[in-house]
């Protein structure tokens, strides 16, 4: 494997890749594709009844609100009179008006009032409306043609505990970086090595991956005697790793190991945001210590300031990588290394080796299916994950 | 009229209009025709005697300077002997020397010393000067060939009161959007509807407008009986509004509704200037207690922050339009709407309407105009308004 | 000499010079010739032991790091594996580890470890090291092919005192207009009229410059009776001058004029860093005194806030330049006066003058070297500076 890059095997080939394989605005093969599945674009509990927010996925701008009904609605992001932004307007029922003349509109897209236009004009102005579901504190949305798929997108765990979702942030760079470095369990041993979060995996594992029909599954065998004698992680298509992780510096281990489900949703081809889902294994009395200890964590994240900036400082070089003092320490780490790749990394170059195996196999997927779009072939028909395949701690 | 845009009947020439419309560079047709008219370019108050200001007017810079006779002179913004800065040098007399090298130009643009180089260079070199005129408290420039038009631009009021300026903000869009919304009546019951400060014409109008010898007259008809049974306002050649509006929400009502000019420059194609020019009416023992509470209104608004700011924070939507607090919330509601059309809106899918009927007609005449200017024609000759065509409050 | 600017007799060639002459890309005839020297690159006592930095010189960026044995080491900006900044990093020896998935390098830049990869691949890679040699308390690097040239690329000050350098600025404008600023005697008595400092030379000189074997001397030669009759200052190329001036403002006089070395190396064509040395003649008992007006004058600099920040407000029209008070007024000046020609001044409508004899000899030099190089030819073999050619203060 060493030094055999698969993906350097083929200048031609490798140059696509390298331009394509990041790439997610409509009119892109990878765009097409992620289009195919649903998303991850809002957490549920910042969106109130009533409330319309601007979002932008994948290059394309759009409004998101919750009418009454309690349903989120995902409609264009102007209104097709002279673009006012739909967000400044009135939610009422599950309709929205424009703030600028009043035209309102219907979760279908439908325009349904024109208060100083003529009858009739009204029904002739439609816009863009997209489905919407919630799952796991999250609002998803599927913004391709046709039916969507299944719902939902990846099963629940099965392990009794709370669901949990972080503020998603907006990480400065392309999400196929941060995506990729969430099939990479050997960084953990360096990125994550100062703080000693991730200390029971810090011996180098073998790494194996396969493809599934819902994604890829990978394993990170290692000497130690495991539960499995493995790591198993999870790779639901598009976008989505589903894994077991310790928790947060700041939390000083309350919670202990969880899993976590974190779906990389592309703002544009510079930016994606973080949507991290954890179960955190506490029930019963356990749940009361567990949630004071959250706080007093959340406390401290926020008087510790932007991990983001932090991150930054790092890369300009203002701040040591080995100074990072941060309730958030394991995520400005990842910040750092995958937003210091670039705002899009430039792959041309790699030198990927065995530990890239689930890198590598992800890509090659990745390229077949863009093909297949690009050619107008039948891309895959990925099938919903059976909820019996779980990610393993592996030590 | 409805659904009957008249910039979509003709794919070819609406999307030459949606490219050419808002541009206003000096080698764009729209940037010909506006450099045919005296415009307002800054606030006379903001310029003492003996300082010099950069500006920057429809993408060109300039240098602005006050003279010791006190008029106003305006230049190149370069020194051309090595490019330093104009605006950084001493204002001497009437002339101003360039801070680099000492060379002095006098007002006419001539150089007329080089302290450190030879007899003779200097009547060889001469700058870029411009004609500019002050009038109700604003300094006004000609930036186009040949001799200017008449001057004033536009009527004073013929109503007794007081004439303030309020300092001029820089608003992130194109100066066409915020001319344009000017012209809109209707989005008044709609965009000014919280805070109630427009509830005297939140009855929707019927709209006509009529093009006159100076610009534009606009009709708002209304079932209510006002003073005339119709709301006036006027459109001065190239970029002034003459509306009656009412007071600012932190004035709380003092001084009443008052005359306003408008005239909207743009510095370049994504930002305008707002040159806002108030006629009070108040006189006689009236004006101390006004003077008062504007003084008040003053220290408010200091205090409340940027209204720019605020709107940029509802445009991100991270404050909701509904929850805007500030002394000029008017403002507020106006930067977020048309700014929020975008840096240049998007006229190529827009869907005209009857409330859009001076919007159109508007844009007929600058195409009619623009479309002149570029195959060589005579431009209509525009002559000075009658003092005597007066907006009117309407009820 | 007076309007016949040199650049200006043939339009061609003034296009090509006003296109080539500044930048310093790669590529680029400027960039292949800067990068046949060496450069400061980085203050040696900002960069300790342990401690990795990343740099940008001439549009490229590097890890610049100084290993336990003390020797500063440069190589590429990216570890090759899949991109990860190497400054993030940790410092093992001379060598560096690699954050992202622990591959060390030598200073070589041979990879000589890759923990979780097989044998024999580390020995396939290899990134870019560049000498580096550190000289009056800089770092300098040697970023060309081939052998460097002699060392040290400046001769050591005769007279006796201490040697020191200030915190480099990044100053947000092309190198070559702050070059050429400190071959501009004449802008002395304007730019930085105003404060005082350099009154000994305000009287205007004839200039004089000759090209040498190791750059340009220039004479600025006064009617007052000098030492000998006229000021001398010193260009070594390809980027440094040294020049005999007055203490900064803050300093009040503490230490009388000094000699100062200031060299301008390129960030990028936009922005370039000043590398200040300043030999301050004092010795024995006066250093005590000199140190203790040093360290107030840098508590005042700290406290004045950022003088780029304030230069940036003159240029933008929001402080006079009249206005300036900061310790570093001097600076202050120099940098509005610099940037304010622009990101890159435009060097196609200059109108130079007999003031600008230096100016002009050095970009006759650049043209020639510049065009060696784009046509294969020899460029000139520039030669070490001999020690007995100093600077003069000239009153």
């Amino acid at each position: 494997m060493n030094d055999v890059t698969p993906i350097a095997a083929d200048r031609g080939r490798n140059d696509w890749l390298a331009a394509e394989l990041h790439r997610t605005g409509p009119d892109t093969p990878g765009g097409r594709f992620m289009r195919r599945f649903w998303l991850p674009v809002y957490r549920a509990e910042d969106l109130p009844k009533g409330q319309a927010k601007p979002i932008r996925v994948m290059s394309e701008d759009f409004t998101l609100y919750r009418g009454e009904s309690g349903q989120a609605q995902l409609i264009d992001y102007r209104c097709p009179h002279r673009g006012a932004m739909m967000h400044l307007g009135w939610v009422e029922g599950d309709d929205i008006r424009c703030v600028y003349h009043g035209w309102k509109f219907a979760c279908s897209g439908q325009c349904v009032e024109m208060p100083a236009e003529d009858e009739g004009f009204a029904r002739k102005v439609r816009i863009g409306s997209y489905p919407t579901r919630e799952y796991m504190g999250l609002v998803f949305a599927y913004l391709g043609e046709g039916e969507p798929p299944a719902f939902p997108p990846y099963p629940m765990p099965l392990a009794a505990g709370i669901v949990e979702n972080q503020a998603p942030p907006v990480v400065p760079c392309n999400y196929l970086q941060c995506f990729e470095n969430s099939m990479d369990e050997v960084h953990v041993a360096f990125v994550h090595k100062i703080g000693g979060s991730h200390s029971g995996i810090y011996d180098l594992p073998e790494i194996a991956a396969e493809e599934t029909d819902w994604g890829m599954i990978r394993y990170g065998r290692r000497g130690n005697p495991g539960a499995l004698g493995e790591r198993i992680s999870l790779h639901y298509m598009p976008n989505c790793t589903r894994v077991i992780v310790p928790p947060m510096a700041g939390l000083d281990g309350a919670g202990g190991w969880r899993e976590l489900y974190l779906a990389f949703t592309p703002i544009d081809d510079e930016n994606n945001m973080w949507f991290i889902t954890n179960l955190v294994g506490v029930t019963g009395d356990q749940v009361a210590p567990y949630q004071a200890a959250r706080q007093k964590y959340l406390d401290r994240q926020k008087a510790a300031g932007s991990s983001l900036d932090l991150a930054q400082a790092i890369m300009d070089g203002d701040v040591r990588f080995a100074d990072i003092d941060h309730p958030d320490r394991v995520r400005v780490q990842d910040f750092a290394v995958q937003a210091g790749q670039g705002r899009v990394a430039d792959r041309s170059n790699e030198r990927l080796g065995k530990s890239d195996t689930a890198i590598i196999l992800w890509r090659k997927i990745m390229e077949r299916e863009f093909r297949a779009i690009e050619e107008g072939r039948p891309p895959k028909q990925w099938t919903p994950a059976p909820a019996a395949v779980v990610p393993t701690l592996g030590f």
